[in-house]
């Protein structure tokens, strides 16, 4: 938003030069040329002017600064480009943005500009479900405590723990990479009317898609956003599920936990405090990021009151917000991926987290025993065999119960190997791999 | 959420019924009954279990005031759903919820209520949404000012606004259809691992999913809120759409403006202080439902955080969520629809709202004089003819204007009819109008 | 919202009661009165009409579900309210709402119904408060980690945590007291200038203020909803304050922490699946409904734009709005307070929590030999003897460094005693429980 | 947030002067050696560390860019920054930054950068608040229509509606000054015991406030962000109420209104379609601006849940969106003072908007015949001449009624004037003048 320097963490370069001033110009003076190639083909303006169009258009060199001080006056950096690109263009200067409004130009160029955007986004989306993969294929049988409201349950693995990740990686990609698609080409005109196009106006429309490869919407859509609002929904839930997972991360780093930690280098995670800190500033930039994007997401989804034919203020919002927010989740995005290259991870931990009496195969006994027993009985069984174990063998406390003895085979196979109680693992990460392999993100 | 009565209007009746308790209690005995049967034809479960089960959960008549009591306690209304189904089971009871937790069961009959909720709806936005399409058969040549940033632009036809908001109404409709036919069966067990069903568990999620007729996801989703971050992006989307839909409307019934006025009937729309008032009421009430449904929806996006293998906080507060948002969107949908229900539009007062002088024209004017004059000094001219017009004749004025000589028999047309400057409106409605047809909103 | 029993907790009975239809209605009545006993002060209306007006009010039985059936069509419940009214009190009838109009009526009932709403909240808030300083007092020297970032810091008091819960709590409850007493009586007739009641304006307005103490505003304040953002805001911190303990507490009583319990009952915190867990669910119930309640207060915020002398729909969303955020903080509050009572407090698990090694004095040791040795360097050599130290002492580790003998005493002293190393406590518990004493919370 | 340059229009330099990253670097440098000052009087450092650190400070020059690029991977800029400030502070090094933790730096800075952008702020506010009471003066007695639910009501005057948005600004701005203001000093050291100051803790925090004049908090408030959420809370407001009266204008500047345009320049307000706009273009820029600001705003409400000792994210995000929301603000008070800069008020146009056959005072006709006549009487007899008075006179069609003879002479007076008809208004024009001159931005 400034040319001031930051002291606080921001988005990729790589990002900030898809979307900043240079390629939103860039974008739109595509855009123009796309409209003038279209009209031509179209048969509605004259032989040459879209190469005429194109050339002034190369030959320009629009500064945003200076675009931007005259957009504001007008309204928008619209008019001051068309200004420019018509006076460039000589004699076809006339024949300029024939037939269309700034809105179809900016509206456009959003769509040109989310497409790039969302590339850049992908890499970092790719390396971040890299390495989730690489957990999952590693870790498949990695037992460790589940936990549920933030209390130990049956035990899990850390791969499968991983392809839960993966998946929401894999569906919010999916999300975005749908809602950018499905961003159309914008020509309306002055009201959404195609008027100055008349009776070729549809034709005009398909060649202006065709040039940029967008998909058509039925109608203008100069107040009906529900796509830009799409396109948010799908910006909020890939920050929110990259801000799962570093949440995750940061409750497996806790101290008493510590079953994962963010890479060791100098000066990473330290405190000017306290020299023993080794926190997981990675992931703990990622949740900042993530839930700055949150917000600002779910505004745009809260912003379709766009008033009659034009709005006066929703729409003058939706540029900078998209532009922000594909900040903050490439932001996030690069974060998490840090956190989790070359991230460690402690087996051993993980197992030895698991309560040593066997508290973990509650749920499985109690499955066992209940359609003997019935529900009731069975849990209360279970219950009251842990409260006598504490910290001891569940096995043992089972012993004292005589209800139990006809199961005590089973019972011992259940307490024997908490991998077991983990239940069916292989298939689920296997169906899990299997959907990453054929996803968008998995690198070819 | 509380059984005191309001003051202030609510949801319909019909919504009511289909997502408050009883429909829960409804959904959730429908879940274990079908887990019941999968179990069995799974081999999981002796025979006759399911048959038991399902006996016993008919003679049930459980209340919901019980239930949210006892739930209370527990931390989940599902636990005591599952005991007193278990103590009617009989010898059946032991297997009632085999291998499922109580998230399982709550997610899964959300999936069921948010399919009936959206049945109830449909009928609201199928409503509008044939109000819209017979406006604009009626309106499709009813010459109106198009407006942008609230500014009078170039005509254009109420038939055409009519379709723009029935576009809307169509793709939100659609994207609420898909996120409630994606919510997928749920069914994980204590951790998301389906310990207790072992190699059995995808032939169980098959069956289950099977008798109730929902999607499978691919793994087990107790923290993987992506599919109600979507719904939550649809329901927004929903109320955004006809809160678009009812703010359009009180800008045309504007005093000022008088394009459109809700039904006249006793009573309906006055003012304690007024007598004159005739105030869009029911247009209002759609615009203030649909204000507070889109933040509520929109918190859903921001509530991916689910902590590990079960959320402590942001999975309890979904349920009672989503029941709030069907009630207020399907609010929003009923007052709409009363709101277009006889509504009245007086297309001479639209005509006549039209700049006599004929600056409706003037993107036309510029757009024929511009190849030949340049964009600025086309602009500029009939900027000018404006100014000296200011009330009179556009035509004299432009008359006056020696360089426009050449084009006078086009801008004699072009300043004839406003229909005309309105562009090929019957292309744009008729796309519109085949949409509809082609929707799911088009009654059979 | 609806007369539908939810399965889904709820606010406590008493908040239901004094924000519902009931109450309203009666809020609504005492308006009137108060109005025309403050014009008959003035001498706006004659003698013996707020009597009759009064008498008439008391004459009513006001059914919620009538009044809001037929408010839906007017767009508001106040104009059957004042049909009902004037049609009670006889020949005073025409006097009834003189120089009102509907939203003066609303706006003041919303002070009115808030005052009252917060006086049941503050029930729970102090029972909240009152169980914090308890721990506080208690606990002042239960000595445990630090936590920041999720890892463990040097040592704080178990006292000291809860004296910082209680802050925000008071904090809290201020502020949320001070936007309810700043709400105004709200009296601006139709258009807000007072028009009806002329030059004795400022008089029927200070005299309605009296008769319902509530403050006086410098403008009718239709439009002007800075103090309903206010009080948005203030329910908004109230929620996130008691949230933020809820979530403290799911924190220390995750297994591997098991610093706090949720009292032990039967049925309290169960599993369906896993007869070993214990949840926190009073805590968890009280985040999801701290969780629900912040997008909606701040939806408040973010709805200032009523337009012109009044709004459509901005308005007509306010009360619900408040209504439902007063149900939900209430609904925390009263989870947290049970989440609190009877409380377990594993002292021991706390001291055992820290690092046995003695990492938790590592801020303290570098702190000491800064000054003489440089930052870089106190920092370096403590990192490095607690990476020598594993699990062993970090005393032995240090003393293995010569550059440390000099401040051989001291560290000694550091290392022996972790309460020493969590510093002043004791004054800063002492001004939190001054605070406390200071505040409105405190019962007297 | 980046260095490139954006298209899109952004705050004022002054605001992104006042908190980009230079900004902060001075603010928490003076930090530091407030700090250094504050232990030196308390005796907890030697005499003369507190002059080397403030040398040491003035003599760094310390690059954002480069800060960033080393806080990123330490989680935070403090550590780079204090490991700067040490090593030029040669023997002094060591008691730089003694006793305090990172948090204690950002948080005191952001109060210290709070205050600055705050004045930055006031300066457009104080525009905003001149133009206002300016035309407040002038237009005290200038009539128009009122408008509730954007339908006609009672008249008003341009003054008094200014007057309603004066109001809302000195409200907004007392709240954004109180809340700055409240900011406290924040000094708790690793966690938030203050352990390594001991028992001369509070002396130092004392003289730390007293160097930067900044209020103390009863105790370290690491993750007791109430302050940080009023600030959030005024800032939201703030942008509500410039959003709402750049709503306002963008309304009466409809082309169906036009009771004021923005002032007439060359390339203001044009459109790249339509030669004849004139678009409300810096109305629409405060308005776009204030919707992007107050959900960012509204999330600092949000995000009160600050884990333990000291939060993992949600503190991270923080002093970002501060530095937005300021620059959102800035930018949207910049826009309206720009707006209200030479606006064209078209006092004819106002009156002859009012409805010629007097439809303006029903209000006052129906509150003149109700005493006698009885509520609904009076009511149904103005509405029903008004139905008949239809572009005509109401007072001819009253005077068919026979009802009101005896009401005839102070119905003539009422129907005569629609200045008399908008009340009071000199009084309420002179309250909020009033109010202006005792308010902070009224200039002396």
């Amino acid at each position: 938003m400034t040319s001031e320097s930051s002291l606080w963490p921001g988005p990729p370069r790589a990002m900030i030069a898809a979307t900043g001033g240079s390629a939103w110009i860039a974008a739109m003076l595509e855009v123009e040329c796309a409209l003038a190639a279209a009209a031509e083909d179209a048969g509605v303006v004259p032989k040459g002017v879209a190469q005429a169009i194109a050339a002034a258009s190369k030959s320009l060199a629009l500064d945003p600064e200076t675009l931007q001080a005259a957009g504001l006056r007008a309204g928008t950096p619209v008019i001051p480009l068309v200004a420019a690109l018509s006076a460039a263009a000589g004699a076809a200067g006339g024949w300029v943005h024939y037939g269309a409004t700034s809105q179809d130009v900016v509206d456009t160029a959003l769509a040109l500009v989310s497409r790039r955007a969302s590339a850049v986004l992908r890499e970092d989306l790719a390396g971040v479900a890299r390495s989730l993969a690489a957990l999952a294929r590693t870790h498949r049988h990695s037992v460790m405590p589940g936990r549920t409201l933030l209390q130990h349950g049956s035990p899990t693995t850390f791969g499968l723990k991983a392809c839960g990740w993966l998946v929401g990686v894999i569906e919010a990609h999916g999300g975005l990479a749908g809602a950018v698609a499905a961003l159309p080409v914008q020509l309306g005109g002055a009201v959404g009317t195609l008027a100055v196009l008349g009776d070729r106006a549809s034709a005009v429309v398909a060649g202006f898609a065709a040039q940029l490869d967008l998909p058509i919407a039925t109608l203008p859509w100069h107040t009906n956003r529900v796509a830009i609002a799409r396109l948010g929904s799908a910006l909020a839930i890939t920050a929110g599920v990259l801000g799962k997972i570093a949440g995750d991360l940061v409750l497996l780093a806790q101290s008493e936990v510590a079953e994962i930690a963010e890479r060791r280098e100098p000066g990473r995670g330290i405190s000017s405090a306290m020299p023993q800190k080794r926190n997981p500033t990675a992931s703990i930039e990622a949740i900042a990021a993530a839930r700055r994007a949150a917000p600002a997401a779910a505004s745009l989804l809260s912003a379709l009151d766009h008033e009659q034919e034009r709005a006066a203020g929703a729409w003058q919002a939706e540029a900078p917000l998209i532009v922000e927010l594909f900040g903050l989740i490439a932001h996030a995005a690069a974060a998490l991926r840090r956190a989790l290259d070359g991230i460690e991870i402690d087996v051993l931990r993980m197992r030895a987290n698991l309560d040593p009496a066997g508290g973990w195969a509650a749920d499985a006994l109690a499955a066992e025993l209940a359609p003997s027993l019935g529900r009731d009985t069975a849990h209360q069984i279970v219950r009251d065999a842990l409260r006598r174990s504490r910290g001891e063998s569940l096995a043992a406390a089972l012993a004292a119960e005589v209800r139990v003895s006809p199961h005590k085979a089973v019972l011992d196979v259940l307490l024997a190997d908490p991998l077991a109680a983990a239940g069916p693992v292989d298939s689920l990460v296997d169906a899990a791999l299997a959907r990453y392999a054929a996803s968008r993100l998995e690198d070819s």
